[in-house]
């Protein structure tokens, strides 16, 4: 037998393959030289094995690459890679213990603690800079793609930033008991590449909490387990452009962010003024657009339930030949209306739907899911894939668990219960705070819509109460069509004392901006 | 004072919103109806209210909105929504549990346990379809974009494909010690919506690891976090786009994986010979292409480490304007080789880094990181943003502790020595059963390349060996060039007595398609 061997067949070959008498032989770790600052110490002379390797720490902490916090590893370890004696590395790690650059700590190991004078040529240690550096700028001018990001890093004492539950109510010690009964029954093939679609555990449980919750009817399959709206979003705009759609209607008021996501992938987003009884199809017809992104169950931002003789209207305009984007984003949280059923449980060839737990659990946990029309599922699973491969594995297991459980069911009655009472301490608050102002959409959701009486333009608004350390979204971010001023005001995420001082500063903002 | 009114003041009003006044009744429980089942009990006769739910939950286990292992509301919960008394949702489940549709389970509440006959229209429960139906046609034409996924669906006894560390390894307890400290320290809002370029704490054990273990000094900053190497390719796209790139030069032999990525983008991917040094630049300069995908540490799939001559022509082809995309997909497992620093930290502004989590604790992670050139950054910043807000949180926090405690390390540690082992035990096995195979790249890495004499297409022998329960990936797979046939087959992930099982099978099956 020829055994294997190494030899070179053109393309393909590897001059550092040994042939497998090589490993056979029992001559010490054949890996040579430390990944740990790529030490070789082949590089050292003779004798002065401690020095150099004193050196090499010593320029690494010059240089960068090792920072005060940084760990080195164990002398065994480290003796190991290098072949070098274990005496070596001690008496090293000993001597710059001694001069104070490292610390041994038991069991923490030996770590840096202070790094040499710094070369001249060489960088401080920068502090993590913030995404975007003013916040005065944040609301002058139209909106920047960053300017959530802004908003979000604006330093504030009160933030009334909407489109967050109360993130103090996620059910930690749930969360992780459902993660540890995951971890203990899963198989070690499913820590591997998964199902771009989702976990067919968590495709599973959404299609029976639509079914249950949302008067939607799907098969499992027809779930695809995104990372959020906003990458559901992303998802659709291959697939709209090979349906040759270059513009997606978009309500207005509507979401600026959703708006956003449309407009990056190159998208036109014609708006469609909402009244009482929702988008008005009327419009929506006028701009000739093909497809319509809305949010039929709680409008974003005003609130209006789109209507029953309205929805017939949506749905003949879509037989025609209309895609309807659903974004069911806030639905479940209602609190003095009946509820309302998805689109999607009534059309469900021209309704792609959209759901997430962001409002539901956290907006941190990236989870969401999309049910699309059938024709176009293919090409939405080859976008996942090529986005991402797929959601995360561990967190849909965890998710699927507390969905059918109970768990999931049994957090959202906490939530309404606790919203509740934060929506009706804004409402009193505005009452006496602003007097004048128009409440919108308070039957349901995470947020309100005020308008108020004075002609102040509502960045200017935001700005002054940003200034006075309350953050608010202004309504105009929302518009494309002239509209009256007015704010958002995300309450569910901020206690009811805390809320009452915050649309106290919003008060004395406005009466000081009006004087 | 006006109070706070609901008036109409054109678009954003709200018909369903009150006045603050109606709040302040203590009226009961203003919701009503109830999500489950969008139930709504005013529909139901006076007096006839238990008939009416039984009817409304057997008609929902008829249709498909109630499956078995459905979870009904607690009582004292649906009774309340529906403001009706206990008695009567009481007396609806005890009837649906005599008649055997459901079943009272102490703390696990009332689970459907058989549903009704279905209606002729009803669909009967769908069983979660594979990916891709036919294994037959896997190794039949040229791969597909969905030919992972449904070479992952394809049933097997032995696996051998691969890019997967020894996935019965995932440091577990640790993942979970990590996580329950996580969610005990963290702050609520860190629940909300985060930074797009990944946790501040992940980003800076990110840049401590890439300058202990790979050589590259980088800012926390200049970290961009990702949902692995498929999303930083996929976040490239557009950003290559505004520079007018619209072909990247990959290696050939290389990943069928990446190539696919990259031409989902639209971007043409143009083959560069590989040899014994690595790429060959002449042949790159000859493509016109003005970006490159590389594995330079570890050739995938034959294992080449780029000579130092080679790296300085690529530097010099890359100060000219090229861009190297350097994929460092398993660098960190090396064994009969010293280790090899990254590109990146010897061209910063030249070089787009692109590394992972998947080799070293699992692929289901999902978690990635890049490190571009400094003008490339606020354009992936954009595309991040727009694809996802960015990767979920937890896991990022989680993975950071793991990081800064020296956890991973060890993990590699682990690895490197089992993984070694399987190694060897593969190549013996080949030896034995694979006479006259050529093995390639097995210094490091997680697989070996094997090229073998018969002229047999590698698809058919890959075929075969599907037929005898082992799944293998053909080299020709991951060749746009003409090249001998060959095999790439993972050993990481299976045990060693396995190992030689499968490699027997292979030996059989090449030796019945030569015969």
């Amino acid at each position: 037998m020829g055994g294997v061997t190494e030899r070179d067949h053109g393309t393909g070959t590897d001059p550092t393959t040994e042939t497998p008498a090589a490993y056979d032989r029992d001559d010490g770790p054949p890996a040579h030289g430390s990944d740990f600052l790529q030490l070789d110490a082949g590089h050292a002379p003779p004798g002065g094995k401690a020095d150099w390797l004193v050196r090499q720490l010593r320029r690494a902490m010059a240089d960068g690459r090792l920072t005060v916090g940084s760990r080195l590893p164990p002398t065994r370890v480290l003796a190991a890679e290098l072949r070098v004696s274990r005496g070596v590395v001690a008496e090293a790690y000993r001597r710059l213990t001694e001069d104070g650059h490292v610390e041994g700590r038991r069991r923490g190991g030996t770590v840096v603690v202070a790094v040499s004078p710094a070369p001249p040529s060489s960088r401080p240690p920068a502090p993590i800079a913030p995404e975007r550096a003013a916040p005065d700028s944040l609301f002058v001018g139209a909106p920047g793609p960053d300017v959530f990001d802004a908003l979000r890093a604006a330093p504030s004492r009160i933030d009334f930033t909407p489109g967050r539950p109360d993130l103090t109510a996620f059910p930690r010690s749930a969360w992780l008991r459902a993660e540890r009964a995951v971890l203990t029954g899963l198989a070690a093939e499913h820590l591997g590449y998964g199902d771009p679609r989702g976990a067919p555990e968590l495709r599973r449980a959404v299609a029976g909490w639509l079914a249950r919750g949302r008067g939607i009817r799907v098969e499992p399959d027809e779930v695809l387990v995104v990372a959020g709206t906003a990458q559901a979003l992303t998802l659709l705009h291959p697939v709209l452009a090979a349906d040759g759609i270059d513009a997606v209607a978009v309500e207005d008021p509507g979401s600026l962010g959703t708006r956003q996501h449309l407009e990056y992938g190159g998208l036109a987003t014609p708006p469609v003024p909402v009244d009482d009884d929702g988008v008005r199809v009327d419009a929506l017809r006028a701009t000739g657009a093909r497809a319509v992104l809305l949010t039929p169950a709680h409008q974003f931002p005003v609130g209006v339930v789109t209507s029953g003789e309205r929805r017939r209207e949506l749905l003949r305009w879509a037989a025609d030949g209309g895609l309807i984007v659903e974004d069911d984003y806030d639905a479940e949280h209602r609190y003095d209306r009946p509820p309302v059923p998805a689109l999607r449980g009534l059309l469900d060839d021209r309704v792609c739907y959209l759901g997430s737990v962001s409002k539901l659990l956290a907006p941190a946990l990236r989870i969401g899911w999309m049910v699309p029309p059938r024709r176009h599922r293919d090409a939405l699973v080859a976008a996942k894939r090529f986005t991402d491969l797929g959601n995360a594995v561990l967190p849909q297991l965890v998710l699927a668990r507390l969905m059918e459980s109970g768990g999931l069911e049994r957090q959202l009655r906490l939530l309404r219960g606790r919203h509740r009472r934060r929506r009706d301490a804004m409402i009193h608050a505005l009452a006496g705070h602003l007097p004048g102002a128009v409440v919108h959409g308070a039957a349901a959701g995470l947020h309100l819509t005020v308008t108020y009486a004075p002609d102040v333009p509502d960045t200017e608004l935001a700005a002054a109460a940003l200034a006075r350390g309350v953050k608010v979204q202004p309504l105009s971010w929302h518009r494309q069509l002239p509209g009256r001023p007015g704010l958002v005001l995300g309450y569910a995420a901020t206690p009811a004392g805390v809320i009452a001082e915050g649309v106290a500063a919003l008060g004395e903002a406005l009466r000081a901006l009006a004087a």
